[in-house]
């Protein structure tokens, strides 16, 4: 008979014939696939494919929004691949904002860790469901809708938010219409804005068309 | 010996204990789950559960954006219920338009069946896709994305949408601003948008706050 | 202070780290997997991937069936791919027939726009469920089961079915018995059809076996 | 300080505020729903619900087919509720047969534990797949396919099919076509079938019309 | 014609049949189902819905393990029902631990506000990926693996942990052994632990048998 | 005109484009992704490919735990992956014992086909569930919950468990806790176990640290 510890590394090593049902850490240089991206090698994996430390540090708010997104998608954070989760930092600084946007592909969960920030969301009926938080406060925005983050108070704020997908996507309303090559005459029919209004923002946002 | 008809029935009805796994038509007065609607008794169930017969007919147009929409969602036709998929008719008048929108819950195909359609959208990335479809033309639009259709050339457009929901939702960005109560000072700040503007279309499109 | 616009676009394509969670073209090229086909580089990504243009036409009914089936699943309509949808149109004349089939992997919807057509499928417990539509007529078919279209009336039918997923597989029951290598003994254990019967219908079908 | 066990008790209480995370067994006197059949609650669960004593026991092969198949779907297992899996018992007598089948919503393991069954299933672009199997070995039927499965050699022969779904439906071919109310000249249109040999089968079936 | 906003409205009303797609606020009155609680009528939810305050003070670790969990799951937070994500706030004190636990419905980010906490996971293969980890850092504990958090330097911890589940799931092995009813005898048998071990957390931790 | 049956085949091989909607054979030697492996070209699939033989055959019990596993998951068994469903063999002998475990990626229904297994499983709420199992007796696992089976009467035990998933994954917390590189005072922390019993049992099993 073998020594024992040797047959149950054995049974072991048996059980665990692939790490497919684990984890999936993305591989970034391999085609990706519906379902997110090829999976490294497990043998490749370390600790530092599950950790990410990027989201300790404020982001630059100096911008146009006063306000600074710091993602930890799979793309940043290869671990998360195939699991279903990311997150984000926010960094909204007085007087800042996060656009009304939405993510086409996930639902978020909002915590506030600092400051105030009134946040709220549209539904498809055009309800409207808004409310200030306040640190420790958290918020569900529903997938898919339209949604909004404002600073509020007398400091800077900061918040996570966290998504029920690897890569939920990112669609800012206003650079989508003004930020794009979407051609004026078309963003005008679509969404009823007056002709100055969009070639103002266009100049402001980058657009061109 | 049992009659062998009887037997095979019999086996027949033992190999099929619940409908569950076909269908289930909702039934509208049952409370709703995260799933869809509870179903109907399969023993209710019939064949008109499963055609809808609201899509040959023009949808009205008479109003400001000259185009209908008319749905065969769940709640209208309930034999989609659970099944995953969905249809709406659209009508597009002369110089119609099917304002910038997005479905939270859904991919769409997009099929025309009379006259001419610009139709586009706006990716995450803020990439811009966008084409005159013509009779038989077939367009995709990726689940949660903003996108359009705009009428063109010479005659009304109609065309058939199909969503892999039975839910998609629609949310219509300009009626979120500017038909709901979202404050317009909120309006402002999320969108870039002046006043003047965010007020005008408050005007004309319903919207309080 | 780097230019606001500069500042926006950075901050939009920091946003932006890929294009997986709002669609994926598929490459042909590259190995398939249980998702679907891997997806092309968004750089290389056209409006051409998002538009189908094959279903304008009428199908080629010169055939026994008198019907034609021109497919838009994902190996035609590379945009599809990942989006959980697809579309086909359907052309019967007059006397032609969509044989007795399924989808393995998919609910549809079936539109009429020309013509009636006589449409039905049965479900597990072996109940019967079919109808004539006439244009603008909706029917569902409940995801893997049976069910068949037939042309009715004096003109010739055309139809367009939308699935929800962009490769739902097609097995038409007759094909799969008759213009398969499925011996004839077997096929006729497994149907209780005559042994005359079999042979005639793989003659006509094409089977071996 | 309140005792130790109190404490972690009360953490325990917490942290688990709903069974729904790890199961619903069905209560089969509630409305279901697309996810299948509402829960029992949980303080009245019992193991007895997660064991199903049914399939110890040879089914009666005295029919037609000389083959029994004793399910245990969440109707008679009502622990698998919601769990995503579901087996059944075949027994095969000398000479029977399980008529060529799909399950609309599954996935099939077929396992044989006792005498030889030749298995096979064709694919959606009509290839075939069979062999014949022997005790202790496992075959997979893809979600939807046609399959069948026929008594070999010189015993009767036993096989356990386990389904990725708590509900996979079981739609039999010849039941579909001659043992429901599907009208004759239907039948035979849609697959090519003589008027001979429909209603031959249909008095032996039980089928109408 | 009748005024513009009226009109509109009606487009909207007809557009809006349904909030399914949108969210489905938990009525925890109504039977559960395997997708989650059945939802409240859009009616009846309002902001407060979407809105969880309970994860701004400290939780109380004045208990055996130093540590609290303060859960935000579809029970406590109605609006996250359906949505697919929910959240913990974890307070360890120091000396404090999360004992090696699994949450069987979902993966898991952390992210550490305060403190510094040791944190690791074991994959199916038993290799064991741990780190320390400091404020702003995240990590990522892929679904239904063991995993653990312990904290480490000289102040308390505090960490929010985000799920892919609006109901995750916990269970602490520990007191899945040692504070339930499983008999003695039979823990030692599935885990090789001796007897007087196991009897003597048995009392530690409250269990029976 | 041409030939029927050439137009049938024509017809047949237009609409089957691909195989990726049947199944997704598993060719090993690709990169994974996160729904499995990639798929072999449908052209190089056989019969072997769906036929599994290994578990006819006792395993190996002359071990620790007097117990063998035999899995056919998508590595052994390549023709599963894609298909959510595997199978694994049970042999347990007189006193033997499959330890504490879970599969953090499916459930389980387990098959008892030969003598007698005390198999139970513990919920999130720490309710323990347990029964002795004879022969046709089937139990189910939920998803990621800790479960155990032990030999019991006078006889070796088979089973067969079928998982809804082709890589369902298995932790056994024991070799996970003794048998990994886990240091032994993390061990103890997040397990409560005494430094005599960890240290002994990771002798017994392997472990280091």
């Amino acid at each position: 008979m073998l020594p024992i510890p040797f047959l149950l590394l054995l049974l072991s090593s048996i059980l665990s014939p692939s790490s497919a049902a684990d984890f999936c850490v993305a591989d970034l240089s391999l085609p990706t696939t519906p379902a997110g991206f090829s999976c490294k090698k497990e043998s490749t994996v370390t600790i530092s494919d599950f950790v990410f430390s990027g989201l300790g540090a404020t982001g630059n708010t100096d911008n146009i929004i006063k306000a600074a997104v710091t993602p930890a998608f799979s793309q940043q954070f290869p671990g998360l691949n195939g699991l279903g989760i990311s997150t984000i930092r926010l960094d909204i600084d007085i007087d800042g904002v996060v656009p009304l946007h939405t993510h086409p592909a996930a639902s978020e969960v909002l915590l506030v860790t600092q400051g105030a920030i009134l946040a709220g969301f549209i539904s498809s009926s055009n309800s409207v469901y808004y409310k200030t938080l306040y640190e420790g406060d958290l918020m569900v925005f529903p997938q898919g809708l339209l949604h909004f983050q404002v600073q509020c108070g007398s400091t800077a704020a900061v918040a996570f938010a966290t998504f029920n997908s690897p890569d939920p996507g990112l669609q800012i309303t206003s650079l989508s219409l003004f930020g794009s090559s979407l051609p004026s005459p078309l963003v005008e029919k679509v969404t009823f804005l007056d002709d100055a209004q969009v070639k103002k923002l266009k100049k402001v946002l980058g657009g061109t068309g």
